[in-house]
């Protein structure tokens, strides 16, 4: 790892310790002039007020380049933007919804994770999977065969490992792992820190989702779980899968956050329906009834959905009017940094445009969708957009 | 009873009888020139191919003063458009369905009825109850609790009454006759003659639903039940109600035809949700996810979507442009024949628009809720439609 790789990692390291998730005004810095310039700002104080506030509870802490190398010996490893793996497209969702103004949409500045899979991999075919902790017989059944199926069919499970519904959907995927090479793989994400022990049922179950998958926390080790850091775990969970499922869910509860959070950031919300009589479906018969949520009978009609909301969202309806004319910030500085005609490698664009070059291929993928972005044989080119393009 | 009278029940109980229901050329042609000059011409053979082809196979049957006198005696009787009682506003969305094309629409010609209760007043607020015969111990529990719920309210519960739902439904009505002085009224179509004693175990039942409201059929006595006839039965248990709860549903069942039909009548459909693991809950999820039924949970839901549908129906979005717009056939003929100011009596508008008394009655309600005809001491005049009418 050169110097540079390094500083940025423990930055970030630090920038993740320094204030409570989300950080919107420190997550702005951050991309105003990089992980590294930010954490030295930070350190001296000579920040704008937002980020003073963000900051100001946590402002003695420190982290090393020894924090670090102790938390890779507990298997634990710290995931950066600037990393290969991060899963910059689906993250992308929050940035989208960030910059539309919707509240408590901060991408994280970086992820704690345990486990053999990479995270790009990992996420990128992947079903949110939640529901009650007092989940029923019925939906405990449910929730196991589908994250079985699902599983079996090469889709990650993700769900929050909770009691209940999380942890039968988490353990209904592994299950999948003795009958598929590419089945088996599920992942959390964490309300506190990866070394919590919470739950504290679940420390077997943690330990056989990081062995083909992935648990992941913004919380640094140390983190006690919390009321709020469930609901700000929450984005995650609906921003890194292409869809929620809500198996069961009391009217009240941490799942149909989790959705609600899934329909702000575009993505599909499927709810499972149950008996009248029971309880813990009444959540799922609400979010049906209000249209927030689609009834969905089978994996098979999970898989079809996501399916579908892909192709609806790349219909010529769904399209702004010009090409371009839905871009914003990041994407837009990509955009007008391609040429015509020549390509040009990623990390060219990323120098012409500002945009780190993680966040800048992940633009570029989700600008090829529209065809406004090119692959070619010299890296990337401009698009004509949608509209002249033969797979329209 | 006058002459006059005694010739049109006699007429259409011998048009009820030579027609396998719908005939809806023997309709038009009722609707053309009346019952007795029907009847006279179909025994002569004086009647377009269409027609001729509908009673071919029945040209040699008679019905007597003795066949309505014997009917009496057995407590079935004979109510036809003409009657007071005839349910022409319910009926009313057949007509109009009719009148856009849509098959097997036809309004019956008359219809055999067994029941204390005027059918005019047993159809003024009805809920249908429809489900699977082979019904789960889940969905009989909800169609009993919800259609005890909707009697003591005041609401008629209208079925089928078939084995499983249907005769849970009403017995749930039934018991609401001993809280409610308004409650436990009931009422069933029959696919087959009241006298056919069809399902064998429930002719206790049907003669309970008769003590407080009505046991109806279009075929006339020795009629054997049948599987079309079930078919062409389940528009009258669509039309005859605001809307149609279906409790249980296999994907292919009888109950979804009736849903169906309810739809094509401009109806409210609505759908039980129930364990994923019960095939009899999987025609209403599939209704739900087709967007054919909505989810309701409770009895209390069924009447606020019915009442939901009625405002919306009267919301200005709904009306079309021009107040008489919409109007076709009889609605027409008596708009026009509605004085502007002067108020006239429902049989000098019956003679004027050439429209039967019954159904200018009718037809002059539904008018009224769009504000084209109005209530005053000496009858009705035009009104100026919606527009101008301050409780619009």
């Amino acid at each position: 790892m050169s110097d540079d790789a390094r500083d940025i990692r423990l930055a970030r390291a630090y920038l993740l310790a320094v204030a409570e998730p989300p950080s919107p005004a420190l997550a702005a810095l951050v991309d105003d002039c990089g992980p590294v310039e930010a954490a030295r700002r930070v350190r001296c104080g000579e920040v704008p007020d937002a980020v003073a506030r963000e900051t100001a509870a946590r402002s003695g802490i420190e982290v090393t380049g020894a924090d670090l190398a102790s938390a890779a010996k507990s298997g634990a490893r710290l995931i950066i933007p600037e990393d290969e793996e991060w899963p910059g497209w689906p993250l992308l969702s929050l940035r989208v919804a960030d910059g539309r103004g919707v509240a408590g949409m901060t991408s994280p500045i970086a992820l704690w994770g345990r486990g053999a899979a990479r995270l790009d991999a990992v996420f990128e075919r992947a079903v949110t999977v939640v529901g009650s902790r007092a989940a029923s017989g019925y939906g405990e059944h449910i929730a196991g065969e589908w994250a079985y199926a699902l599983a079996q069919g090469g889709v990650t499970v993700l769900s929050g490992a909770a009691y209940g519904i999380d942890g039968v959907a988490h353990r209904g995927a592994l299950a999948a792992g003795g009958v598929s090479a590419a089945g088996g793989v599920s992942a959390a994400v964490l309300g506190c820190g990866l070394d919590a022990g919470y739950p504290a049922g679940h420390q077997t179950l943690l330990r056989r989702i990081a062995e083909r998958g992935i648990v992941l926390s913004e919380y640094p080790n140390a983190t006690a779980p919390a009321r709020h850091r469930f609901l700000v775990r929450n984005r995650l969970l609906a921003a890194l899968s292409a869809g929620t499922v809500v198996v069961e869910a009391d009217r009240r509860s941490g799942a149909r956050n989790t959705a609600s959070t899934a329909t702000a950031l575009g993505k599909a919300v499927m709810a499972v329906p149950g008996p009248l009589t029971s309880r813990t479906s009444s959540g799922c018969h609400e979010m049906i009834r209000a249209g927030t949520a689609t009834l969905v009978i089978s994996a098979d009609d999970v898989l079809e959905h996501i399916g579908r909301l892909g192709a609806d969202l790349a219909s010529p309806a769904e399209r702004p009017q010009r090409g371009t004319d839905g871009l914003s910030g990041d994407a837009l500085r990509v955009h007008e940094a391609l040429q015509p005609r020549a390509g040009r490698p990623v990390e060219w664009i990323a120098t012409e445009s500002g945009v780190p070059a993680a966040k800048a291929r992940a633009v570029l993928c989700a600008l090829e969708l529209d065809g406004l972005s090119q692959r070619c044989e010299s890296g990337w080119r401009r698009g004509a957009g949608r509209g002249r393009r033969d797979t329209g």
